[in-house]
């Protein structure tokens, strides 16, 4: 094993190497040199095909940022060509919807007719707000940042349909407005924000209960900002329970080589 | 036949009425009130699901804007629904590569595996820059945008792969700054421009001879600045010999219900 601390020397290629030897099985957050991270869903055949309509008309919250042909296992747009067979810390395997394994590794898995996706990722828009000055709560206290599912209609295709989930930022005016504009720029990672202050009009009762991650108060002079979030497609394709789907384990993403400044 | 005079007063849902009538055939500049035009594209099963992923891979030249599900002729994300068999007013048929037919409707074509493309059009970010008082000289000529093959390779998939092509609008310099700002800002439309200054540098022996549309002349105080163009993807899909494509005619687009601003 190598330890976390080693790992955050390593460029996006060599902390790919090690995780395909084996060697790291973790989470990635704080690695890769401040790369761009990326959400995995691999498909079968007519799934992936349908996948990629839906995610084409729900940029919002599904940013593709790369997608491979069917049973070649090579990203070869991120950077070098990235295995995914190998190259992701943790996978998780759902089978009929439900989860069945977590390996890491899905040599054993691979069929001819998978697509592999790579979805933007609003780790990657939290680093400009940081550097623009923007205090980001739930970083502050060691928290995953607050999600919570809508009554937003995503645009459906014939299987995949349902509502959007969001992730919220509590923030001072001043700075959501900078934010909106910031975030506004990066069209691939979520883009502006779907929703700014009262959650009932999105149809979300109470801050306190997150759907996903952890509740981060709001506080008097602050506003709630909402951005479509990545896990509006996972939480889609397994309500539609495909006989396959593999994705990344929560937190252990892909570290491709792009840059943030690329999106 | 309905004149040119009575269709500019027409609302988008009123035109393709009377297209979808048959009471017009011809070009679509001018119509519309200003609403989003697209080019469309019309393939069949694994075909459509390849192209998809090469627009996907190639954004700024083949900005989907709408997909429909497989066999289902209707646009659903383009304002009210749009049955594409009947809404354009002169389509394009090529069987294996090769113009086959112009046809002005083509439900006797319908197939229940095609799957139809709306793909965004540089006539959408001509408005926001002439609004913003920049001057368009093709515009000003009365001339269609001067087109060019370039060197700049598309990313490819596995059957479709080739050069970008570009349109080019010839700027003073603070224009040229100006207007690289207001399309940076419209990605759904070919955002950016992909190059600016000596043409050579992306395989353009000569502004004065181009591959598609009219010439336009630089003048010495200003500078050429290139756009992915929307007639890169037409021209790689006809280049793979795809069994069955269907286009709409050149300048005959959809008109559809979306803003400019909507992009």
């Amino acid at each position: 094993m190598t330890s976390f601390e080693q790992l955050q020397q390593c460029s996006p290629v060599a902390l790919r190497q090690s995780i395909a030897a084996g060697q790291y099985q973790g989470h990635t957050s704080g690695l890769g040199q401040g790369r761009v991270q990326a959400n995995i869903v691999i498909l079968p055949g007519d799934w992936a095909n349908e996948f990629l309509r839906y995610c084409t008309l729900n940029r919002q919250a599904c940013p593709v940022l790369d997608v491979t042909e069917p049973g070649d296992p090579f990203f070869r747009n991120l950077g070098a060509a990235i295995d995914i067979r190998h190259e992701v810390p943790q996978y998780r395997v759902y089978r009929n919807g439900e989860l069945s394994e977590s390996p890491l590794d899905i040599e054993h898995l691979w069929q001819n007719d998978l697509v592999a996706f790579a979805l933007g990722c609003s780790f990657s828009f939290e680093q400009p707000l940081l550097e623009a000055g923007i205090r980001l709560r739930h970083i502050e206290l060691g928290r995953n940042v607050a999600m919570f599912q809508t009554n937003i209609d995503t645009r459906p295709t014939a299987r995949l349909s349902g509502k959007m989930v969001v992730t919220m930022r509590p923030m001072k005016a001043a700075a959501a407005i900078q934010a909106i504009q910031i975030t506004g720029r990066m069209p691939n990672v979520h883009g502006a924000p779907v929703h700014i202050g009262d959650p009932s009009l999105i149809g979300i009762q109470s801050l306190d209960t997150p759907d996903y991650g952890d509740a981060v108060p709001v506080e008097a002079d602050e506003i709630p900002v909402f951005w479509a979030c990545g896990v509006t497609p996972q939480s889609v394709v397994q309500a539609s329970r495909p006989p396959l789907c593999i994705t990344h384990a929560p937190g252990c993403m892909l570290v491709t080589d792009l840059w943030n400044s690329d999106l």
